[in-house]
């Protein structure tokens, strides 16, 4: 099959179809989503060499489980080893065993083909499209947000970086009808967001109002210095974003303000879904462009420009 | 009268009795505790300048509401604008326009008067001695994270620093029945909190088990990163000193683990004040020596030796 490689740099190339054990499915891919954390593991990020990808959707070819054979679905990305205290606990993701899709020890989602366990699968509805679909992984790492902290319709919140994943944040949070704005520094993404009635502002813009929550999405150093300035006393700072190397940090403020800062990851697959069968956020308002997966190379040189949205790669060609 | 007066260096000197303002009380010191705070504030922090003190038990000797007068009380040490977001939140000690006892711009209690507004005042009930009195500011201080997290009792506790307040921060999660650890470093203050029934363990003992929730209370850098390595995915560290200058900090744990971080500083007096009424904490344990006022230069220099405990100055001479 075709696949897209890495091994310190991008190749399309054929590798053996991979074999399912025994509680896994071979998925059929359809559609698939290049986001942020690829191109971070091209950069070199946690050393992986592989199949990227890790957003996708695509129909159960073969599964022990009959029942999954010909369905849509698209998969959760870590493995838990199912014994642990976290697999046990709802929490396989974190689970210190895991392995993760296209970033720990397993190929992703940018072939012909993907392994992976049925218990990672959920069922994509009729009415959700594919190119809508592919959102399912970030828009729960979106909601994974609202697990971790309460956000009430009256709390004043900030959300900085106007990238995919914060434009699906603010989508996500102003379903709570909470006083949101985004600060970003991308014109052309700040009015999409405008187009959903997000007040937005460019970074110079942002005044020293300080609000109950702030979201860091940005993962820029500088994001979280903002962050941190327009977090009030008593409030929440949610910190959805990784970053390369250290900070220097003064935690003083942290403690005199009695701030909390939340570190925010993966989320619930199922409320994605949820929401996406529910038109309660419209993602394809996020989706730059659409390329065949032979043209893969090219669909990366798009990604990485910085006035890019989502890419979409379709294997239906 | 006699006041403990900080400039450049400590000096015991006679200042003129404070003039109580309208809606303020004038308060007869009676008992007062030396905390770490001030042993920072005689180094330089915050570069204050006047009298220190800020634990302390008095009774009221003039106060326009004559209710007061007589009363033995303590006294909350924010003292908020009363008109911000904050004041009408009941969270004055965040009110950006607020002073603070012996930090910013108020005279502090190592004095045989001090001043304070009426509103900051809390009743001693009869059956709490005046040198346990002393203990109501730090006591609400280990509270506050009760008012911020939820301990169950089902929870891994660990706390990190045996200092005063680690130890009682220990007493007040220990009420929680939760599985409580202290991690220090000074062998006769982990064996105090061995005789509570808490398990305890040197530096070089801890081990790698992750839990649900780490207080850091030793305020040193290896301490934050002692904490950072025992707080299991999805727990909550909670930072409850402060430190001086920068930490240098990487971020992508907190995230890829979704740690909470909960900066915690003054906490609730009636709550401090009816754990002490029913004996639910011992701070009589806590108290390493008491000093006659007109011996508060040797009482600081006890207080600064690292195996001390609690040091009091004691006004009824």
């Amino acid at each position: 099959m075709k696949a897209l490689y890495l091994q310190k740099s991008l190749t399309l190339k054929e590798i053996p179809v991979p074999v399912p054990q025994k509680n896994e499915a071979l998925v059929e891919v359809k559609n698939a989503g290049i986001c942020n954390t690829d191109l971070e593991l091209v950069k070199g990020y946690m050393g992986f060499q592989g199949v990227l990808g890790h957003e996708f959707v695509g129909v159960v070819e073969k599964a022990a489980e009959q029942k999954w054979v010909g369905k849509r679905v698209c998969g959760e990305i870590n493995f838990g080893c199912l014994e642990c205290f976290y697999c046990k606990s709802g929490l396989s993701h974190h689970c210190p065993k895991r392995s993760v899709l296209r970033i720990l020890n397993q190929n992703g989602a940018f072939a012909e083909y993907v392994v992976l366990p049925i218990r990672n699968l959920h069922e994509i509805p009729e009415s959700i499209p594919n190119s809508s679909a592919v959102f399912v992984e970030p828009l729960a790492a979106a909601l994974e947000i609202l697990e971790q902290i309460q956000v009430e319709p009256n709390h004043e919140v900030v959300v900085i970086g106007d990238g995919k994943l914060g434009l699906l944040i603010c989508q996500v949070l102003r379903l709570t009808g909470c006083n949101l704005r985004l600060v970003g520094k991308h014109a052309q993404k700040l009015s999409l967001a405008e187009s959903w009635g997000i007040t937005t502002h460019k970074l110079n813009e942002v005044g020293k109002h300080k609000v109950n929550i702030v979201v860091e999405a940005s993962g820029s150093p500088s994001g979280f210095a903002m962050a941190m300035q327009l977090v009030r006393p008593r409030g929440t700072l949610v910190l959805k974003s990784t970053y390369l190397g250290n900070l220097e940090l003064n935690l003083a403020p942290i403690v005199i303000d009695e701030i909390t800062i939340v570190g925010s990851r993966c989320g619930p697959f199922e409320s994605a879904i949820r929401t996406l069968e529910n038109n309660l956020v419209k993602v394809d308002d996020l989706i730059d462009e659409t390329y065949p997966f032979s043209q893969a190379l090219q669909a990366f040189e798009h990604a990485k420009r910085r006035d890019s949205l989502k890419i979409i790669l379709d294997f239906n060609e």
